[in-house]
C-alpha cells in the first residue's frame, strides 16, 4: 500500500529524468480558472518532483478583459475569447474545463476529437443524455479523462477509502451525508445560471448533491434504487438586469434522496442552500460491522473513527483524527504536522494525479473520477428528480 | 412566557394549600420502571413546592420475587403479579404502563375505564389500530393521558420549542434528524421481544424512531406525505434460550424516512441500531429562514443555535448555549449553572407535568404528549412500513 | 479490579443480610445540603443493594423557617437550629457538614469528640492551622472523615485514575487544570460571604482551586514546590444591606500557579470567576510518555484520552469516550448506555462510600478524600498565598 | 477600519501602476524556506493586485545539491553557499533568514548594514544581547525589517485583535496559552541543534513560547512581571552520528510562566514538546470584562467567541466562527466561505503586509512584528530563563 501513501495510486516521475512538459489550455478564469491555476503553478514545487511540468499555454473566456488579466495574473502564454481556438492549439495537450455546467458537453467533445486529454469540472453535464455523449467522446479518442470530484483527493476522505479498501470497517451497513450551504436563503439573492434548470441541469443536486453521491459511490459502491423529495423555497428572484422583474428559479433549492446499495447497506443523502450557518458543510458518516467514521469538510483536516473492538474497551469512543502526519495520504509533500492545508489543496493532489496518468497512461479511476463516474454520477442525478416527480421508488440503471 | 420558565404551562401548586396526593398503581419494574419510580420519589423534594405528591401505591408484574424487590426497593406499599388488580386498586388514581409494547393497549383501556389518569411508555401501541382505541378509550373516559415522550422535556429541546414559537428561526426549511446506537451490531446477541414483530410492532422504527417523528411533529408540524425505506441487516439470531436455535428476526434493524410537512418544510429522518459508536444518538438540526439550531441526546445540557442576523456579524456562528440557567426551561428546581442533569430528568419533568394537569385540570399536550400524539405517531409509523413495503410515497391521514 | 468498576473500592453489602441503617445529621439546608439530602434519598435504591441504609434524623441551620422548610421538604425526623443539639443527638451516627467555610472547624470537631463519624464540605478549612486540628481531632477519636471533593467520584475522573493506576499514561510529564466561572464578571454583584477572607479564608483558591488541587494531588501526586500569583479585580462592592455601602473584597477573584511535583512532573493551576461565557469550567490535561487524557466539566460524561501507540498509526487521535457503558466506574447502578447523569451523582457515589467504609471499616483514601487530604490541601492553598504574596516559590511541607 | 480588512493595514498598489518589483535573497531552504519560497510564489497571482512583485533572485545556503535543487524547484536566479555573496548581490532589496537562531545574527546585522530589508524567522535572537545587536543594527540601516511571528497573520486572530482593539471585550482579565506539541517524546529521539542551548538559545520556550508571548503581547499588552519554571524530561539523547554516543540536551523541554501585564491582566503560559497527541496545539483563551475568546491553531479557521450580552439572553454561549467570509481578514483574496484555507497562507499575508510596508513606506507593526517585538520578546525570554533558575519573580524591563 506504499504507493498509495503519497498521491494515491500515482506511478510518479521517471527516476532521473527531467519532468515531462504538458501543455495546458484552461476554460473559464472564475472561482474553478482560479482553483485549478493555483493547482497548476504550485505542483512544480510543491509535489517534488512532480510527474509533469504543466505549461501554462493558453486560458480561454467570453469577456476580454477578463481573459487578458487571467493572461497576466497567472501567466497563460496565450489568451482566448473562443474555445474552438483553444482546442486548436496545437501546444494544449490537456483541456481543462472550468466552465458553469451548460459549456460543459460541447467543448469536452470537440477537445476529446482533437486528442486532447480532458479535465472536466463538475457535474459533468446538465443530464444523463449530454454525460453519455461525452463519455462516448472521450472513449472513441482514447485520451485521459477527469471530472473534477476533488473531494476524493481530501486526505482525510482518501484515507478513509483506505480505511475501507483494508476492511477495517467490515460490512458497511450505513452511508448518510449532507452537503448544505446558506447562500440564497435571503430570497433577494438574485437570479445566476445556478438557479436556471437550462443553465445548470438542477441546483443544489448537482452542484452539492453531485459530490456526496460521487462519495457515496467511492466509498460504499453502487446504488441501485433510489426515493428523492426536492423543495423550491423562493420560486421567484429579482432578475440581475436591475429592472426590478422576476426570474423564475427553475431548480430545486434542496433534495433528499434514500440509497439501497447493491451491496446491501442503505443511504441517505441531503442538500440544499437553504441552512443558515452551514458554510461548506459537507458532512458524511459510514457505519459499518467493525466500525464508524465521521467527516465534515468544514474540518477538512479531522476525521473521525471508531473502531468496535478498540482495545482497551473502556477507551473506546470516536477517535479524531488530525490527518496530517507525513504517513497520511499526500501529507508527504506538506508540512509538519498540525500544520494544516485548506480546501484548494484538493485539485493541487487531483491535477497531479491526472498529469500522472496522462505521463504514465494509468488509469484515473478509483483514486480519480473519470467520465464513467461523471456519467453514472448523472444517472443517478436524474433518478433522483424522476422519483421526487413521480413518488415513486427508482432503479438505477447505468 | 414566564409560566413556561418552570415545567412550561404547569399552573402549579395552590398557594398555601397542601399538595394534593396522587395514587400512583405503576405496571413494570425494569429499565422504564426504574426511571418513572425514581421521578416519583424525586419529584417531592426536587420540584418543591410540587403540584402533588405521588403516593406509590402498588406496583405489578409477572416475576413474584421481581415484584417483591421492587415494592421494598422503591417503597410501593402493594405488589401484585396481576395489571388487573392494580387497575382494581381503589387507592389508584393513575396508572402508569412501563411494560412492553405488546402490553399496552388491554390495561391501558381498562384502567381508563376504570377511570383512571394515565400514563403510557411509548411507542403507544403496535399499530395505528390499536392506538386508535387506545385513544377512543380515554377520550371516553375523560381521564387524563399522556404517551412517554419524554424528550419534550429535555430543557435544551423545551428551549428549541420556545424559539420556534417565538418565531426566532423563521420559516422552517428543514427538519432532519436520526437516532443512532450500537446495541445490536453483533449477529450473536440474541432474540429478544424487541426484535419480533408481533411483540414489538417494529423495531428501530417504534423504539428510536417514534422519538424523532413525536419532535418533528412538536418542532415543526404535521407531514402529510413519506418515503421510506427498512434494513434488516441480521435476519436470523440465535433464541435466548440456550438451545442454539435460531430465531427470525421480524423487524426493522434501520429506518430512514422523507417528509414533506404541510408547512412546506422537508424533512429526513433515520435510526438504526447498527452504528458502532453511537451510544444514544439522537440528534437532530432545523433550518430556518432566520436561525438554525442542532442538538444531540449525548450531549443533553447543550444546544447549538445560529442566528441569520446576529451582530456583529464577523462573529456569526452556531452558539454552543448550555442549557443550564435559572432562565431555562424547568432549571430553577436544580443547580447552579454549568452543573449539569442527566437523561432521567426529563421523567421528572415529565410527570410533574402530568400531576399539575391532573391537579389543575389542564390538558397535557401541546408541551406533554397526549395519546391523539400517540396515535399520530402510529400512523406516521404505519406509513413508513407502507412506503417502505412498496416503493411509493404514502400520504398521512389521521 | 474488578471491585473497582462499581463504586471503587466498595466492600459493598453483606450478602443476604439487611442494610443496617445510619443516622445521619446534616448540617446547613442551602445548595450543598440540598445536592447531598438528595443522595441520602437516593442512595438505598439507586445503589442496590446499598451498604446501608441511610437514616435521615435530623437537619439543623441558623434559620428557623429554613430549617422546617427542609424537615419536611426531605423527610428529617428533627430540625435544630443549633447544631450542638445535632451533635448531642445519640441516633445521629454520621455528621455532614453542609455550611460556609467559616463554620467548618468547631462543629466539626465537636462532632469527633462526640464519636460522629463525619463528612465536611470542602475546603476543609480557611487555614492550615484549623485544618490541622480538625485533622488531630478525627484521629483522635477514630472515626471515619471525608472531606467533599466529589470530583474524585465523577465516573469519567475514576476511570482517569484508573488508566494512570494501570500505568497505561506511562511516566506522567505535565497537569494543567483551569477551574473558571464567570458568576461575578459583574462589579455591581454584592458582596457575600464567599468574598469576605474572614468567612471563606480564599476566593477562588479556595472555592475552585481547592478542588483541582486535590486532582493533581490525587492523579499525579505530591506536589513539592509553587509560585503563584492572584489578582482581585474587583475590590470594592456593595453591601447587600442595600444602604448603597461598598466593602472590600478580602479575597483572590483569581489565581494561577506553577506545581513541580515530587515524580518530576510538572503542574499548572489557575481559577477564576471572571471569566464570561464559562459556567462551571473545570477542564484539566494529564499528558504521559504514553498518552494523554482531557477531562471538561461542562461535559461530565466524557473524557478525551490518547494512546501513543494506538494501533493502526493512522487512526491515531484523543477518543471521545462517552463514559457510560456497564464496566465504566459507577455505572452497573445507572442506565443503559448514552443515557447520561449529571454533577449530583457525584455525592450519590462518594456517599455511598462513606458509608460503606463506615459499616465495614475500610478507610476512606485514596479513592476518597479524607481529613489528611482535607489538610494537605490547606498547606498548598496557604503555599500558594505565600508564593503570592512573596513573588518568590515556595516549599510544600505537610 | 474597512483598510484592515483585507490585509490590515496594507496601503496597497498604486492604482494604475504596474507592481513594483522587489528582489528577494532567501538564506535557508528548509521547512521555513519551503513556507516563504510558497509565499513569495503565491502573491503576485493571489493577493491580486499585489503591493509588490517579489523578484526571487537568489538563494543561499551550506550543502551546494541542496541550494542547487531549491533553485531549480522554486525558480530562484542564483544559487549561492555564503550567505556573504547573497548579500553582496545589489539585486537583492529583501534579506529573508530562515535559518536556525545561531545564525540569525550575523547575516542579519550585515544584511541591514548593506541597506537590505529583512523579514528574520522567530525567534530573532537566542539572547536578549544578540537581539538588541540586531534591533540596532536595523534601526541605525532605516530599513524595514520583520520577525516571522506568522500568527499574527491567522485570519481569526487578526480578527481577534480586532475585537479587542475595538473594545468588544472590555476590560481584558486573563489571558492563558499553551503551545503544545507532541514530537520529542520519545527518548531515542537523536540529537538535533533544536536540543542545543549554544545553537537554539532555548527549547520549547524559544520556539512555541516565542509564538504565544508575542501573541499575549499583541493580543493584551506589555507584562511587567513574570514567574516561570522549566523541566528538561530527557537529558541524554543519541548523538544523529550512528556512533551510539549521547549527547546532553541543554535547553527546556518544557515550561510555563505566570505573568502580570501592565494593565492589570494575569496570564498563563506553557509550551512543551512532550505532550502525546498534540500536533501543534497552539491554544489560547482571553477573558474580558464583555466577552471572552477561545483559538486553537489545530481548528485554523475556526475561533470561539462569547459576548457576555449576547441577545436574547437564552441563546448566550461561545459561537464558534468559521473565519471564512469575504468580510473576514484577508479573506477577500481566497476563496467562497466555508473553503478553508491552512498554515501555510499566514505567510503568504505576512508577506504582503512587509512588502506593503517596503513599497509605501508605511510601518511593519503593529499588524506585523517588528525587531523592536523581537527584542522585546527575547527579553521576556531571558526573564522566564531567570525565574525558572531562581525561583523568584523577575521584572521585565525593555
Amino acid at each position: 500500500m506504499s504507493d498509495e501513501i503519497g498521491i494515491g495510486n500515482m506511478t510518479g516521475p521517471k527516476a532521473g529524468a527531467a519532468a515531462p512538459e504538458i501543455g495546458v489550455g484552461l476554460l473559464g478564469y472564475a472561482f474553478m480558472g482560479k482553483a485549478h491555476s493555483n493547482a497548476y503553478k504550485k505542483i512544480p514545487y510543491m509535489i517534488y518532483p512532480p510527474p509533469a511540468a504543466p505549461r501554462l499555454v493558453a486560458i480561454a473566456g467570453r469577456n476580454p478583459e477578463g481573459v487578458q488579466e487571467a493572461v497576466s495574473r497567472y501567466g497563460y502564454e496565450t489568451g482566448y475569447n473562443d474555445w474552438r481556438k483553444l482546442i486548436r492549439d496545437e501546444r494544449v495537450q490537456l483541456f481543462d474545463n472550468c466552465t458553469p455546467n451548460a459549456s460543459h458537453a460541447a467543448p469536452c467533445i470537440a477537445a476529446a476529437q482533437a486528442g486532447k486529454h480532458i479535465l472536466c469540472e463538475k457535474p459533468l453535464a446538465r443530464t444523463t443524455r449530454e454525460a453519455a455523449k461525452m463519455l462516448d467522446a472521450v472513449e472513441k479518442a482514447g485520451v485521459q479523462h477527469m471530472v473534477g470530484f476533488n473531494y476524493r483527493f481530501v486526505p482525510a476522505l482518501r484515507q478513509a477509502r483506505q480505511w475501507i479498501e483494508a476492511g477495517l470497517l467490515g460490512e458497511i451497513y450505513h452511508f448518510r451525508a449532507v452537503y448544505l450551504q446558506e447562500w440564497i436563503t435571503d430570497p433577494n439573492l438574485r437570479m445566476s445560471w445556478r438557479l436556471e434548470g437550462a443553465q445548470a441541469g438542477s441546483g443544489a443536486l448537482g452542484d452539492l448533491g453531485a459530490h456526496i453521491i460521487d462519495l457515496a459511490r467511492w466509498l460504499v459502491g453502487e446504488p441501485v434504487r433510489v426515493s428523492a423529495i426536492t423543495r423550491t423555497f423562493v420560486k421567484q428572484r429579482p432578475l440581475g438586469d436591475g429592472s426590478g422583474a422576476l426570474g423564475a428559479v427553475t431548480v430545486d433549492d434542496a433534495f433528499a434522496a434514500l440509497l439501497e446499495f447493491e451491496n446491501g447497506a442503505m443511504g441517505t443523502l441531503e442538500a440544499s442552500r437553504f441552512c443558515p450557518g452551514r458554510k461548506n458543510a459537507q458532512k458524511l458518516e459510514i457505519n459499518g460491522s467493525k466500525g464508524s467514521l465521521v467527516f465534515d469538510l468544514e474540518r477538512f483536516n479531522e476525521i473521525e473513527v471508531f473502531w468496535k473492538d478498540d482495545q482497551p474497551r473502556d477507551s473506546r469512543g470516536f477517535h479524531t483524527v488530525l490527518v496530517s502526519e507525513s504517513y497520511h495520504p499526500f501529507w508527504k509533500y506538506w508540512w509538519p504536522q498540525g500544520h494544516i492545508i485548506g480546501w484548494e489543496h484538493t485539485f493541487i493532489h487531483e491535477i497531479t494525479h491526472l498529469l500522472d496518468a496522462i505521463v504514465n497512461h494509468t488509469p484515473v479511476a478509483p483514486y480519480g473520477a473519470d467520465f464513467m463516474d461523471g456519467y453514472k454520477n448523472a444517472v443517478i442525478c436524474d433518478a433522483i428528480l424522476k422519483s421526487a416527480g413521480s413518488g415513486r421508488q427508482v432503479a438505477i440503471k447505468y
